[in-house]
């Protein structure tokens, strides 16, 4: 056994994308203490950056120190008492992951679902919430990472709000490929991901938090049940304050990836990988449909990061072998469908560093020699 | 804001500990996906390696994603039902923590105290174990970081085991610096940190599990209330099957440090890495003594890669200061006290990389021009 050395792929799955080399050096630089005031500093830049990412004041804005799951993990947990009735819209494999979380919690979901490659109908949410006048949370994902879609987070907020529900918003995939406004859309917690759209390797989840969702934290009646995502603890380690008290050690060569990648974010600006992102869905979508391919979901609701692609039916059959080629012969990676969707779609992601010229002309002049 | 270019500094604190240039390289190698067959290669071979590093045959052996606190929690969030009885041994920060994990799981913890300093009593453990003949699991922390000790887990493993009961060690320092004997021991379930003895970034927790330790969270009458650490979903990703469900995206580049640090441990082997850390602790506590400083553990119990040292009366009022002169003019770092001890140690780390007689001369001169 030696050391481990992977070929050089294009990552245009689901995420993780491809990393900037800024990005991987930066992770690379020597390693300093988790207390240093050099890394107390860096912690508070993270933060500043993050709450730009996010179009936020929050104060409680950071990175979980672990993958997205956590970061999901981490807004249910400190958020959902037992008996605590929160909705949840599925229009996805994720959305079913926060309906799970709930019940880990010992919450009661309220379940509106939509077909999976069409958004999170305002409607039903609406209807949901007349009929439960208790629900004190409203959870959905704003980009489903599984379909493509990308649902009204301004809208459903928007119903929160007037109902008196906190919401809890999934944008692991949204995250610096379309717009996420926490602040101008009223979002109470959200959590992202490192792994896609910020180019960053997997193993941080970017969390926020509003006041209200803090002031609910620390009104609970009963303990979180984690330890590890005990926001009361956590706080006191991401705080303001000259003194941080010690809870977890950070990955801290990781948070050196994370604020390199903000960085880029930063200067870039966010309208312009906003932009970016959607010039280079255009351009893919339109080499897909000259192949004859068509997107899963319907325009209005498409992300541009991550495009759902019909399979057609003379190719169900050999999807797997067409995937695995691309992989072996074309160091290319696209991702398989998942649940509801598997052997039905493709998934394309442009997200981050990989949502360039080149990599749709990889993709589609791969594609079009393997199909 | 600018990238972060942290200065080099000798780490000699309770970890994290420096890091070979070998695995800062490996990585900052390009990323693949988390379910390229080239990725899930790489798993096997980590998990093989973890299994010499823990000295076990245990399928379920693996790094969680997250940090040693969240290692912790998967101990105990999958083997503590509610109601279950566990006995916690606290003679340190960890083992307070380990109270905090059952109590947060809904379990009883029975516990057994030892001052700070001192092993875990063999004798009260038993004397515990006959009282309360309901205990399921026995819980100790094999080498204390807060204080430096080594308690002897071959002897407190045989009474859980003669009293029909589970182990749960931590065992976050002691991996790959002191013997950490998982089957000849016969524990049921451990967890370390990756950024000690392994010196490694932070940010992974190695575990493993026994047979019977899987059969117990098997038979679990309530569901595990994390969805992140849950084992019966995790197991899926790491199992040894080619299809391998995807449960949460694993932080890849991490596992590319994590895979060659292990393969430095394999290379040098325990043995040498064991004795390795024993010589430089002895030519740390002869210089220590030179300086009129003594260590806080008795020989028998001291750990060779945390050196607790007792601050003499005369420096208390300025040892902070001292730490603070340490790290900024000698680029060194060596901890603090922690809770009952704050204050009145120092807490000097010889781990895995930085157990070398460069170190040990680096912190001994530093530490005599400081005095």
């Amino acid at each position: 056994m030696n050391s481990f050395n992977p070929n050089f792929k294009t990552l245009m799955g689901p995420g993780p994308s491809n990393i900037d080399p800024r990005v991987l050096n930066a992770m690379a630089r020597p390693i300093i203490g988790h207390l240093d005031p050099q890394f107390i500093e860096l912690m508070d830049d993270i933060k500043e950056l993050l709450r730009y990412a996010y179009q936020t004041e929050n104060p409680l804005t950071f990175p979980v120190s672990a993958p997205g799951s956590a970061g999901m993990e981490s807004c249910f947990a400190n958020l959902v008492e037992p008996g605590d009735k929160v909705l949840v819209c599925i229009n996805g494999v994720f959305g079913g992951r926060m309906k799970e979380n709930v019940i880990r919690c010992g919450g009661e979901a309220v379940i509106v679902e939509d077909e999976w490659g069409t958004p999170v109908s305002p409607d039903k949410v609406e209807a949901a919430l007349k009929t439960h006048p208790d629900i004190k949370i409203l959870a959905f994902v704003h980009a489903e990472t599984s379909t493509g879609v990308c649902s009204d987070a301004a809208a459903l907020a928007k119903l929160a709000q007037a109902h008196g529900c906190l919401t809890i918003m999934d944008c692991v995939t949204s995250l610096a490929g379309v717009p996420v406004l926490i602040d101008e859309w009223g979002i109470d917690a959200a959590y992202s991901g490192s792994q896609k759209c910020l180019s960053c390797p997997p193993g941080l989840s970017p969390v926020t938090f509003s006041p209200r969702a803090i002031e609910t934290i620390r009104k609970r009646n009963t303990p979180i049940q984690s330890w590890f995502l005990d926001l009361s603890l956590v706080m006191d380690y991401w705080s303001g304050d000259e003194a941080r008290s010690y809870h977890h050690t950070a990955p801290i060569n990781a948070m050196y990836a994370l604020h390199e990648s903000l960085l880029l974010v930063r200067d870039e600006g966010l309208e312009n990988a906003w932009a970016r992102h959607q010039t280079h869905h255009e351009a893919l979508k339109a080499g897909l449909e000259k192949l004859g391919l068509t997107l899963l979901v319907e325009e209005p609701y498409r992300l541009p990061q991550m495009n759902s692609v019909l399979i057609p039916e003379a190719l169900k059959a050999r999807e797997g072998d067409i995937r695995k080629t691309l992989l072996n012969e074309h160091n290319l990676e696209i991702g398989a469908g998942l649940g509801a969707l598997a052997g039905k779609i493709w998934r394309i992601g442009l997200m981050g560093f990989g949502a360039s010229e080149d990599n749709v002309h990889t993709c589609l002049s791969a594609l079009e020699e393997v199909l």
